[in-house]
């Protein structure tokens, strides 16, 4: 239990890449940060990482009293974790190094903390089993970089109390995330699966021959990719379909999924399937029609062209590399 | 061959929701249009369609005398596309209507036009058999919306000339576009079959009850995809591998290939794929340190997040439906 007039407090275990997300966005919503971490010269990689994401979190909006001088490190779990209310781990992606330091975070931690795991495979049933106090354990996997990406995927363990998850839920949210409540504990969670569903098809592309890696990344960001960024596959399809949407969507391109395009095998299109597909994105577009939809749609492409210009690769390096001489008026 | 002081001329022939975002994109380049559909009532909704697509044309910036103007509707194949310098085909995606409507143009169109199909699925090889001079035929697969997204997949059949392809990637370059040229021909060429895995992942996690739509949407739009407007898969990996990019990542993550997370199976990752994969990472990065590049992402997420809060789905419809009363000091 915290008093009103102090501090929130976060502990961040491991400071690798992740760990250092973790923290600059601590840092950034005005909360006190203890870090720890076993490997050699880790405070001063640290250091430098927060220091290097510091100059976006200033751009992004800093909570009031947010300052990288309320970061400490300290060499043991258990001074790290001893007065956070929120406690985020993230060492070596294996079983057995994760579950050894969440049983000593859970020794040392404050009755009324919550632990969070960043894993972005194990699921919390596993990691939770040494703990004494499982339920107040939950999965929270972020997304690099994670000072910037705002979603982050809760998942509870069989021990996991609700009130664990509806407490984590708040202090991402605070901390200026989306966090995204999955119902099942499943590895890989559901977006590191719809990635790697991307990216093993990307890479058989690559070893089939078809395209370049180059040529792969070009066929992302010049067209899906522009429209991920605000809008998900279904909501993407529901706007496809016309004024009808996704269920004319599915009468018209649901026979695709018996197509052999990809190395990925569709799930049987059943009754069932299609309306919790129809009604879920009926539902995702709410009470504007996809007229509306559409419109926002392009609102938003429109600025999203010229801010991304910007940024897009090099053209010496993609989609010139191929071009000859002009034979256009020959 | 056109003359210099002629205006250049294009051919939309089928003008549904693909056709009628070519329009937009050519007459926004300065082109004379000359569209054709059979369908009952077809030009009253290619012209809604094109002025409700023209005004985001005049945000994004329109070629010196390009007009609404100068499109025109005709009733035939041959009077569309006998003056046309660019031919561009968007009839029903079934085999048989395509290869009648594409014999059609190629009796018609001027010996040194480009045909385009827009087909999404059908290769370039079976669609130009029934042409007379099927070397001037080419796969030009564009992406909803036409009229914004930049991308085109450009594709030769056996027939196809390689100046045929070159001519294509001039003219839709000048329409603003970032034509991809493909080497070889698969179904659903490259784009689609990334989306496809991505799509094919996201309903088996519907229908095995992981996430619903909405929260698969969320678990793209919040994370991966707000990286995809601007990096593709292999950039993003690279940049996630450190100071040693891809070659380090694979080393890393290269395993995680062998898990059972997604129903698609992975390729064996050989040293030969391997190799590939790095050497296209290194050769897409450029000149630029892996640091550069994350430099010039933060940058741009930065900028990104600030425009797409303003666009992303309303609170009440995704995220926010699981709230609950604060339980943040119990």
């Amino acid at each position: 239990m915290r008093a009103t007039n102090q501090q929130p407090s976060a502990a961040i275990v491991g400071t690798g890449v992740i760990g250092v997300g973790w923290i600059a966005r601590f840092l950034a919503a005005g909360y006190d940060v203890t870090a720890t971490d076993m490997a050699e010269g880790a405070e001063a990689r640290m250091r430098r990482g927060v220091e290097q994401a510091w100059p976006y979190m200033q751009q992004r909006g800093l909570a009031e009293g947010a300052s990288l001088d309320r970061l400490t490190f300290t060499d043991t779990v258990k001074e790290a974790v001893s007065k956070a209310e929120l406690i985020q781990e993230n060492v070596p992606e294996r079983e057995d190094i994760k579950r050894k330091v969440l049983a000593d975070i859970d020794e040392h931690a404050r009755a009324d903390a919550v632990i969070a795991s960043s894993t972005s495979g194990i699921t919390p049933s596993t990691l939770q089993q040494d703990c004494r106090h499982p339920e107040r354990f939950l999965v929270a996997h972020p997304f690099h970089p994670v000072y910037l990406l705002p979603l982050v995927e809760l998942v509870g363990g069989t021990s996991t109390l609700q009130q664990t998850i509806d407490k984590a839920e708040d202090i991402y949210k605070q901390a200026g995330m989306k966090p995204l409540v999955i119902e099942k504990e499943v590895e890989g969670h559901v977006a590191d699966r719809l990635m790697e569903a991307l990216w093993r098809e990307a890479l058989h592309i690559v070893n089939d021959g078809i395209a370049t890696t180059e040529e792969v990344d070009a066929a992302i960001i010049y067209g899906a990719g522009l429209r991920w960024a605000q809008m998900g596959p279904f909501m993407t399809f529901h706007l496809a379909g016309g004024e009808q949407g996704m269920r004319h969507m599915l009468h018209q391109f649901g026979p695709a999924l018996k197509l052999p395009w990809t190395k990925l095998e569709a799930p049987e299109l059943t009754e069932e399937l299609k309306e919790q597909v129809i009604e879920g994105s009926e539902k995702g577009a709410g009470p504007q029609t996809v007229a509306e939809l559409e419109q926002q749609r392009n609102e938003f492409l429109v600025k999203l062209l010229d801010l991304v210009e910007e940024y897009w690769p090099e053209p010496q390096t993609i989609m010139n590399n191929r071009k000859k001489e002009p034979t256009h008026d020959g």
